[in-house]
């Protein structure tokens, strides 16, 4: 008899976005990202109480590298300076493998970029599917007052490459500009 | 430069479950898979009106076949005798290949079986997140009194096998029995 994975089942609690039941939170503070923000006076001010900026809960791995890892984010409501709170971003190791984001709460924006410049936003509110294709680095802003929250799938095996992205930053930025999300060129990219 | 799938966005109908610029619409009545219910004398009176079982709304799809199909499905609420309705199910041709269901609308079960028999059901809720790994078909069942409707990802190259469950049903029926849903051995199951 072949040998057949389990199914497996999680629960999302949907006032809050988090799952109880996750196998590993992954929890990211201003010090672990103090380098992607552009007023270093206001990361340096923060720091003192260095904030929780968002929460990763990961649902249990499934025991074989060609399936697919699911997780839901949770990015506080909160500014550095005038950038929102946001993920730290990555690129796919593997650049064929795609990721899906569904929004479940709150509001905000999603930041993609190619290896060669090439860059895109979408917005993420309740009922948004952002896809995500293979070769997109993506990073998440939370431009609302309450937590937004999303749910993930990207498969197991994608690997994830932090460096390219904090390297070298987005070329984009999200600003609050008069008590509004803006997107603006970042004046500190390195382009290839 | 290389040729990049450019990402996208789609928006789901919280309230209803549904995807206003979906690319399809499947529509399945209880004529495309009267053969999947036990009860004949059920089906041939009902077939009179021939209710819709359920809906899939499928999101554009990435032109790669590497790439990742999303869509969401909204099954009625209603019985075929005392078995509830519920999708045809199916593997993926792709043995490999899995399926997350996020459940965001309503009550179920998930039925599911590996071709050598194995057999596993989990409950649906609104937050519940089925895992489905490769080599497992996989049936959707509304429980409730109010449309089941639930976001799914797969492999847009997974292929699908209707005729596997066609031929020989699933091992597992859900009924209503006073007014609670049931599983139970499913008496025409062709066992390999």
């Amino acid at each position: 008899m072949p040998h057949h994975l389990m199914p497996m089942l999680s629960q999302i609690d949907l006032q809050h976005g988090t799952i109880k039941d996750a196998a590993e939170v992954i929890v990211r503070r201003l010090s672990d990202m103090q380098g992607h923000y552009q007023d270093q006076n206001a990361v340096r001010d923060l720091l003192q109480e260095d904030p929780i900026l968002y929460r990763v809960y990961l649902t249990t791995p499934p025991d074989h590298e060609y399936q697919w890892r699911t997780a839901m984010s949770v990015i506080e409501p909160g500014k550095v300076g005038a950038e929102y709170y946001m993920t730290k971003g990555h690129f796919h190791k593997d650049q064929q493998a795609p990721e899906v984001y569904l929004t479940l709460l709150g509001k905000g924006q999603i930041v993609m970029q190619t290896h060669d410049g090439q860059t895109e936003t979408q917005p993420m509110l309740p009922g948004a599917v952002n896809y995500i294709p293979g070769g997109w680095a993506h990073r998440t802003i939370n431009t609302g007052d309450s937590p937004l929250a999303f749910f993930a799938v990207w498969p197991a095996d994608a690997g994830h490459d932090y460096a390219g992205v904090a390297d070298r930053g987005f070329p984009l930025l999200v600003l609050e500009e008069n008590g509004q999300p803006v997107v603006v060129p970042n004046p500190h990219y390195e382009g290839s």
